[in-house]
């Protein structure tokens, strides 16, 4: 296998990324000085060595806390829970968000094979048992295995003296936290609902 | 910077890739285990460090001669001539072609200050004076500039006794050839039209 074809084939691997689109970005860095392509490279090789979990809240960090842990500007008593690191960046883009984060690591999906222990949801209980808390704001998706997650964390935390709120569903069910525009989630969280306790 | 924004930065640099869909694929990267990075970053290294113009056709190799010069099944006595390298994958995709290729290196655009001195038909004339080529097939794009580079070859080549042809325009005037299927390059290709000497 060529380098061309090789490179054309890891591209594809990428997702929204088909053979062709991988073919056309190969040519085009062809095309460029090689530095462009070896700067990417050097980016990829950072991103998969020094990239790891921020021990307090499972974002995506190189240093020993995630940079939003060590911001003392943040405001450490209202955690905003979420699916995945990725969902981070799509809330912090909102500019409406003060507070800090925890990453579950994923979605309730029993048909994937995710159940309660694969995500961080006892690591939430802890830090919120360990004081200073007073506000989780529910941030999964708009699914119903987000609601699902939803609803786990919120009886995980039944017993501590915590509000949980949830972010309005300002996006449409079935949507995607991700491809959501930055007005949308600000709207959502300003208008977040303490989540009752109806499903008992 | 951090290390994910670096490599979402780069991954914006390429066509077709915009911030959020650079920021997305960076972070489906992360969710996979790390050699899924350094895959790439090697695909990368080795296309930057290794791929080379081929002395004979300027098609783009790792090798001495491309894959398509060193195959004795290919027809030499038929050079397709076309802009860029890329051109010749998306020939090769329709599956119908047997001969050779001669990458141009560009099409003549006064405008972006490609002169004809900038391409490679100099190299054209002479594969052509060394013998053995009976027919060029002149595959640049259906633009103005293509047109204006197929004629600048077709007088170029004027002393030598060899048919000068021009795919036929299957694909729309303004389209691209890079992006066209592989049923409209086919059709183009079987109903190619001798060059008449009309412009003189």
């Amino acid at each position: 296998m060529s380098a061309i074809d090789d490179l054309a084939a890891e591209l594809a691997k990428l997702p929204g990324i088909g053979k062709k689109t991988a073919m056309r970005l190969t040519y085009h860095l062809l095309k460029q000085p090689s530095d462009r392509s070896l700067r990417l490279a050097q980016a990829l090789e950072v991103l998969a060595e020094r990239v790891h979990p921020c021990p307090r809240c499972h974002n995506l960090t190189e240093q020993d806390l995630c940079a939003i842990c060590s911001d003392p500007r943040r405001d450490a008593s209202v955690i905003c829970a979420v699916e995945e690191a990725s969902d981070i960046w799509a809330i912090e883009r909102s500019g409406e968000y003060r507070g800090v984060y925890h990453v579950l690591g994923g979605r309730l999906s029993p048909l994937d094979g995710v159940s309660a222990s694969d995500l961080t949801v006892n690591h939430l209980v802890e830090r919120v048992a360990a004081g200073e808390v007073r506000e989780v704001i529910m941030a999964t998706n708009p699914s119903v295995e987000g609601e699902a997650t939803a609803l786990l964390v919120q009886q995980a935390l039944g017993a501590a003296p915590v509000r949980v709120s949830r972010i309005a569903r300002g996006l449409p069910m079935g949507g995607d936290l991700e491809y959501a525009d930055g007005v949308t989630i600000a709207q959502a969280l300003v208008a977040r609902r303490d989540m009752v306790q109806d499903s008992r």
